[in-house]
């Protein structure tokens, strides 16, 4: 095991303080006070709007009005208002509090009985023998019995699950508790308002990185306490870990996003399209239901998303490294560069969240979006560095890697070089995601013109957006993947995914961020308060768009180097060195791979359809039988709303749940390690350019809609204003794109590394069985 | 070269039979007379509807009343009738012949400077030593030259490339030449006009498949004389005739489709939206453009792709079997299996297809889809028992054959059983095009439904609905890779390709049919027919809509095959016997192929779309400066709607050509031959399904709004009538899907089987200079 080193001092050192800046940033948050008389959650997912001791006039006005018109006077931003406030946020909290529940019900069940799968295929690889056995790498020695790492890969699963479940449900509830506090603070002006949702999203950002490093750390020093000087079978086991954290990211995802758009799709159909009422408006049943699935959707499914993908990365680089010389040598810092790596990027994103918070201040609207964008660049600057630092300390100048069979010569300022391009590729993907989403560059203001001509025209124009919109991210992912596999071969992968991700922690607050500000506008809006806040909210809102259009492209970026890096070990670990495309094998894998995607995202979207043609009828239902509902007067059912997208998502994630979790088990199997490396390969490669146009053209039509609907200049004006011809054709696009980028879109990122890290906790498996067919 | 085989006498004999029986169908076609006195080509692309020798009151009532009122008059299907067809046909005519000519002399100066680049690279490969050589397969032997090997290839392409134009042009002739007189044939009844129409389909399958078969046949003797003994030489040059034939492919389609589309959508959006004309109203300035370019497009272009598809995988064949034991023994018979089983398809199309002119004749409107599908089914049964005679009488038992450095022994009933596998895979993607398509069956009766909830929902369940319909395919293709690989390695995969394709006969002529009844109807509703003959030519073109679909389903799948056969003769040409996935050159590279489909994409959706609000602009200009237009008492200016869709599709059609011309190009020279080869099994894995997902998606809206205009049952009913909320959502669902299904999809066929031919070509230029940056 080692004596201990540096590393173990400065890993738990890292994660500790990651914790404690985040619990200083909570408290930060905390201080803003919503209600003196919040009432303690009442359980049934159902907001009453109307505080007690508001007059008539003010009941009325909630949801009266239209909330469009010019004229309208300011709300009363007072008591009354904090009160509602409170009342709002109590009931997203409560509803995407019961959704977590439920689905962490289903969770729990599918974990257990996945459990027992991994331990009977692991077990079954020596036919459960307790006997130790020689190392598969290490030429002459014994190592533990497969029964041994069945058991820990099987408790590794269980801990990335726990971790990821913990992770995506604190995430939701800094992101529901934050909410209405922004929205009250940007009473005191823009400034506080963006601090109060930053932090937020810092909270989640630093949590989730921090116990992400630190559960892993500790597991790997109780699973060394069995396997001493075994560390091929201890980091064998580690791997459990990212398919634990992985596997409930695929529900989280899925679900959550099925649940946020078919809330989303239903509310808008209804409301703006056929009530023409704006959006967030009180009067639509399906209001709370949308908040709601912000919460789930993107925040906790994007939170387990992320930490799967750096779970997996990690777990690829551990691997990889315990079986090239670090593990020969029982150099614990050289292996542990990874999470040496992690650590740094926390303290890194430590520091570049105070130049948000406290050393630059945002002080107008304008300022909000560049202080975003800020971050990346800062902290894409300050890793860099802090790369080098810790490459020259924790490794030795020269060393070995294990590539494919072979034995690779590699230095440690080569392993520098494949951080700095993970991380400037995804500086790369983030910014070119940015220029193709933001209506401040031509390609969104292309498309909010061709709404000119209707609906038809938008979607073409999107379409074809989206399409370009990969060329540049693709490139940069290839040249990451040719550098750092030259340089370090499938270990450079693994290392240039960590790059990406290191400076997570600031990716998630970024991204946190959007729906944090977007569920304050709407609490504003239901809450009836003045013009003038909810143009601050908006203004943050706007920012946020662009910024989660960004996380999902670094998302995805991550997702195709953690893949490949996975894909490597998978084939190393199943003792293959050569994936021959000139094989019929390989090749048919490689077409059906490919096909996934495509299969999985059809699934996901005619689920978010389905669902919403539901949410549509239930909507026009109360519209129509609910008496006063219209003027404002009558409260909707909200959780008729809310039940309808919890079922719909928990029915739904199964069937492509369980594609992405069987193709890689049955193509194995049945086909073989040859077929499913071929399949991997196409799924990825496909899966990329899928993944990312869709996110790009759901990006881009919401904000040419928001381009059209702001007229900020005199072309945006010609197009408008709201409820033109011309919008009326955006709004199309927009709800065309929901499922699009928040459903399918993000959903394949996992689908990538899912099948990916399965297939490498399942290649002894599937080497010592799989291929019964093709054999 | 050998002594005259068997093979010397049925592969011209058969040839010749095919152009025989096209003529004669085509004389049957001509007997029916459209006008005595029909001008004689005014050369200016511009129609005069309003014939001498009319009163007044009928040249007003051409553009009148909008053809929709059921209330109507019969029009007077008389001489007056059969001027005014006579008419527009011209004018459809003389639009395509010169939109065909300018696209030549383009395509012209094109071929020559490419002709010139192919001969100076492969000159170059031996620095242009006019000494022979030793060769590469046949140990101890002399071939010749490089430098006449550049010579002979440039040769093949320039004939290659002249072959497609002539088939392309004909198609468009015969096209052109059909659709007036299938109109008239209306008037006798719907079995005379079904006749008419598949009768001059079937002119251009037989002329098409026939005349690519003699015209290779006889450049094989020619180029035999040369080369003598050399087979490796020869067959080398041959494959200079695919890339020729798959070049002028390229643009007739990307050119065509963007023609076709850009008229389309900008007819529709102003005639059908705005203005509420129906289809194919005379007054619509873009009309003719709309007519032109189903002649241009669906006609040329899909006859250019499918020529394409059959030179290349010929050439394929031949070049694998020419270092098999076929070359080696200098079996002529054998190494012309290809050839052979081409020549019998050629038969079976015949005996089929007067399953569907004289055996059968349709009689009721019912009985024409039936009718279209039996011919697949016919043509399937009955080429498999012929396969099963070629099989045997022109192979040996048993025989080697090349299998990447390797030898593969394999027997005669293998290759059997590779043509049967790619003929009923094809089959089974057509039946499944079909299925996802036809708005007989549940997925288009519910992408109709989800009209009721407007556009957005009607493109969710319509993009999702495309995505799933490619699940079907790519299996029948990945089975019958894998089956056809690992009988005769990549022979068999040639071997399938041409198995699907040796019925191309009678599927061009079902394809040709589509377009063709659509101008007939385009004429009787312009003509202003009677509302008897316009239910008839609708019938006809309804359900040429599937069979269109069924094509493009039939030319994907066996693109993938063509490329995949390419693929492994480029790998075998230049020399390498792995390519390794665990390179990063190679995964470098398929990851970029992968995107080259959406670059591709994104490209001719834009042209479609800024083609088409050029378009918009126009059509609008006209109706609101030419005074009378809508009262059908003026005439458009036709002229200058075909002018903007000319130049758009000429100017546009340079971008997307470049790229996939330039892309193996650039790949392989400054890459090298491993990177190229993942780039091309990228593009091919990854394009299958943007192609089959385009076209059915775009196949699915379109008969989504049929099913509503047709309301044929209750549940037709309740979302019609046209104009009705769920009608208008699905003419936004039919314009998105135009450019989905008739340019970018379709084009992509090319895309992956052009880079792979052009691969194949430049394979000794890569395998002796490439790799500039990563040797």
């Amino acid at each position: 095991m080692g004596s201990v080193s540096a590393a173990d001092v400065v890993i738990p050192a890292c994660a500790v303080i990651g914790i404690a800046f985040a619990l200083w940033q909570w408290f930060l948050v905390a201080k803003v006070k919503v209600s003196a008389y919040a009432p303690a959650g009442n359980g049934h997912g159902r907001a009453v709007f109307r505080a007690e001791g508001e007059d008539d006039d003010d009941a009325a006005r909630i949801g009266g009005g239209g909330g469009d018109s010019d004229d309208e006077e300011d709300g009363g931003d007072g008591a009354a208002a904090v009160a509602r406030c409170a009342e709002i946020q109590n009931a997203i909290a409560v509803g995407a509090n019961s959704f977590l529940y439920t689905q962490y019900k289903y969770l729990a069940a599918f974990t257990a009985i996945f459990a027992v799968v991994i331990f009977l295929f692991l077990g079954s690889v020596h036919r459960f023998s307790t006997a130790s056995q020689p190392c598969q790498y290490s030429k002459g020695k014994t190592c533990k019995p497969a029964l041994a790492n069945a058991a820990f890969t099987t408790v590794a699963f269980l801990l990335g699950a726990v971790t990821s479940v913990v992770s995506g449900y604190l995430g939701m509830r800094i992101a529901t508790f934050a909410n209405a506090r922004t929205t009250l603070e940007a009473r005191r002006g823009i400034g506080a308002a963006f601090s109060t949702a930053f932090r937020s999203g810092a909270v989640m950002g630093f949590l989730l990185s921090s116990l992400g490093l630190l559960v892993l750390y500790i597991a790997i020093k109780i699973f060394g306490l069995y396997y001493g000087d075994d560390w091929e079978g201890l980091y064998e086991s580690i791997t459990g870990y990212g398919l634990g954290g992985s596997s409930m990211a695929l529900f989280g995802r899925v679900g959550g996003g099925i649940y946020t758009k078919a809330a989303d799709v239903g509310a808008d159909l209804v409301g703006k399209v056929e009530r023409n009422i704006p959006e967030d408006d009180p009067r639509n049943p399906a209001v709370i239901a949308d908040n709601v699935g912000d919460n789930v959707g993107d925040i906790a499914g994007m939170g387990s998303d992320l930490f799967g993908s750096y779970a997996e990365s990690t777990c690829a680089a551990l691997f990889v490294a315990s079986i090239s010389s670090f593990g020969a040598d029982k150099d614990f810092a050289a292996v542990c560069y990874p999470l040496l790596i992690s650590s740094a990027g926390l303290l890194v994103c430590l520091a570049t969240t105070l130049f948000a918070t406290d050393f630059f201040k945002v002080k107008t609207a304008r300022g909000v979006a560049p202080a975003l964008k800020l971050q990346l660049v800062i902290s894409t600057g300050l890793m860099t560095v802090a790369a080098l630092v810790v490459t020259f300390a924790a490794l030795p100048a020269k060393f070995t890697l294990f590539d494919f069979g072979e034995e690779k010569q590699v230095k440690n300022w080569h392993l520098f070089f494949c951080v700095a391009i993970g991380l400037w590729a995804g500086l790369a993907i983030g910014f070119t995601t940015e220029y193709f989403t933001s209506n401040a560059y031509s390609p969104v203001r292309d498309v909010a013109d061709s709404c000119r001509t209707g609906a038809a025209t938008n979607v073409i124009f999107g379409l074809a957006l989206g399409y370009k919109s990969v060329i540049v991210p693709v490139f940069a992912i290839a040249v990451s993947i040719y550098v750092s596999f030259t340089l370090a071969s499938i270990y450079g992968i693994a290392i240039a995914a960590l790059g990406m991700l290191s400076t997570v922690a600031t990716g998630l607050a970024i991204d946190a961020y959007g729906p944090i500000s977007d569920n304050a506008g709407g609490i504003a809006e239901m809450a009836g308060m003045s013009r003038r806040i909810r143009q601050r909210t908006d203004a943050l809102d706007a920012a946020g768009n662009t910024t989660a259009a960004i996380g999902k492209g670094f998302a995805i970026g991550s997702a195709a180097l953690v893949s490949l890096a996975l894909f490597g070990a998978f084939v190393s670990r199943a003792g293959v060195t050569v994936i021959n495309l000139l094989s019929p094998k390989v090749f048919a894998g490689l077409l059906v791979g490919a096909m996934l995607p495509y299969w999985f995202s059809a699934m996901t979207m005619k689920s978010v359809g389905s669902a919403a043609l539901k949410m549509v009828e239930e909507v026009r239902r109360q519209f129509s039988t609910i008496p006063g509902l219209m003027e404002g007067r009558a409260t909707p059912d909200y959780a008729s709303c809310v039940r309808i997208s919890t079922d719909a998502s928990l029915r739904e994630m199964m069937p492509p749940g369980a594609l992405v979790l069987l193709a890689p088990l049955v193509a194995g199997t049945l086909f073989g390690v040859h077929t499913l490396a071929g399949l991997l390969a196409g799924a990825l490669a496909s899966g990329v350019q899928v993944a990312i146009s869709a996110s790009n053209s759901g990006g881009a039509w919401d904000n040419a809609k928001k381009y059209i609907e702001a007229g900020v200049s005199e072309h945006a004006k010609s197009l408008g204003p709201k409820g033109s011809e011309a919008h009326k054709a955006a709004v199309i696009g927009d709800t065309i794109g929901d499922p699009l980028k928040d459903t399918s879109g993000p959903s394949l990122n996992i689908l990538i590394k899912l099948m990916a890290v399965e297939s490498l906790v399942f290649a002894p498996f599937f080497a010592a069985h799989g291929g019964i067919i093709f054999k």
